[in-house]
């Protein structure tokens, strides 16, 4: 690597002086910590705990990408997004990826490859996303956890595009697709 | 638009049920809810609530774009992110963007566009980033917050694609450089 991301990064450098536990979920955990900062003070950091996930950029032969749509609670309507998951305890993200392409969408695939991580939100939370590519589809039957509901549909990297505009998909869903090749820049617009 | 995003989503729906606050921070609100799912059964929803965030694509005249390097306690680590911050309360997120650059980065520019939005987590977080592209870039003093310490960088496409090998970025810098033209797809990632 001609580039160093982690490199002369010390004085940056926050340290734990103290955790308070605040909720212990069972897909979160809710830290109210104080750190020490690099220049010597000291501030409060609201941060958020998961397990990871993994999502999956299912890719058809005629290039369009496999989207599953469900209701989002939290963000009180239905969003459109790559297929993802939690990793189950100490599961490998490529497990992962497979068994939640399958869950959610009945398709599996005859070539896999990574296509790295990210952090998901890391002002807050400690989150990883790990992407996989995934082609030589083939269709079967999903078998979503009880209380998922889904919808399954290929989309081109235009009609993402006007997700976009809608505010109707998210992070991962445009991360992914452009690591996999498969989301066109907007154009023109202001 | 010639497809709807909330086309057909009745059968999607949940609604809530009961809600519990567990956490009220600073930054965060987080809640344990219950939902009636659109099967007819019930279950829960811890999720989180957040002002929401602005994130902005600055390109400088040779292509590369200013990535910022912070330490980020959640992720116990620095992170190379493209400029952002969190809105004001009723804030416009256009006004969030040019104060944010202003301020992590020092630079303003001549040339804003809107980018789109998009969620960051809808699995468990309410929160929205608005994504905005700078250009006509002309430098200045930053000015962070008391309780930032940052790197400001210029980045070529290949390089962020660096990162995202180490885990050394975030989602919302994949998604926003994506949006802008600006990121390459992986090639031959394995």
């Amino acid at each position: 690597m001609s580039f160093d991301p982690d490199a002369d990064a010390a004085h940056l450098r926050e340290t734990l002086l103290s955790r308070e536990p605040v909720f212990d979920g069972r897909l979160l955990k809710v830290y109210q910590d104080t750190v020490r900062l690099p220049g010597g003070g000291e501030a409060g950091r609201e941060i958020v705990h998961h397990r990871g996930a993994v999502a999956v950029v299912a890719v058809a032969p005629d290039g369009r990408v496999v989207l599953v749509r469900q209701w989002r609670h939290a963000m009180e309507r239905a969003v459109w997004e790559i297929p993802a998951g939690t990793r189950d305890e100490g599961e490998e993200p490529a497990v992962t990826a497979r068994r939640e392409l399958a869950e959610e969408t009945g398709y599996t695939a005859a070539s896999w490859s990574s296509l790295g991580e990210a952090a998901v939100s890391p002002g807050y939370s400690q989150e990883t996303i790990w992407f996989f590519r995934a082609e030589g589809l083939t269709a079967g039957q999903a078998s979503a956890d009880t209380d998922e509901t889904l919808d399954v549909r290929l989309f081109s990297g235009d009609e993402v595009l006007q997700l976009v505009r809608a505010g109707a998909t998210d992070m991962k869903t445009l991360a992914g697709l452009s690591l996999a090749g498969r989301l066109p820049a907007l154009e023109g617009v202001r």
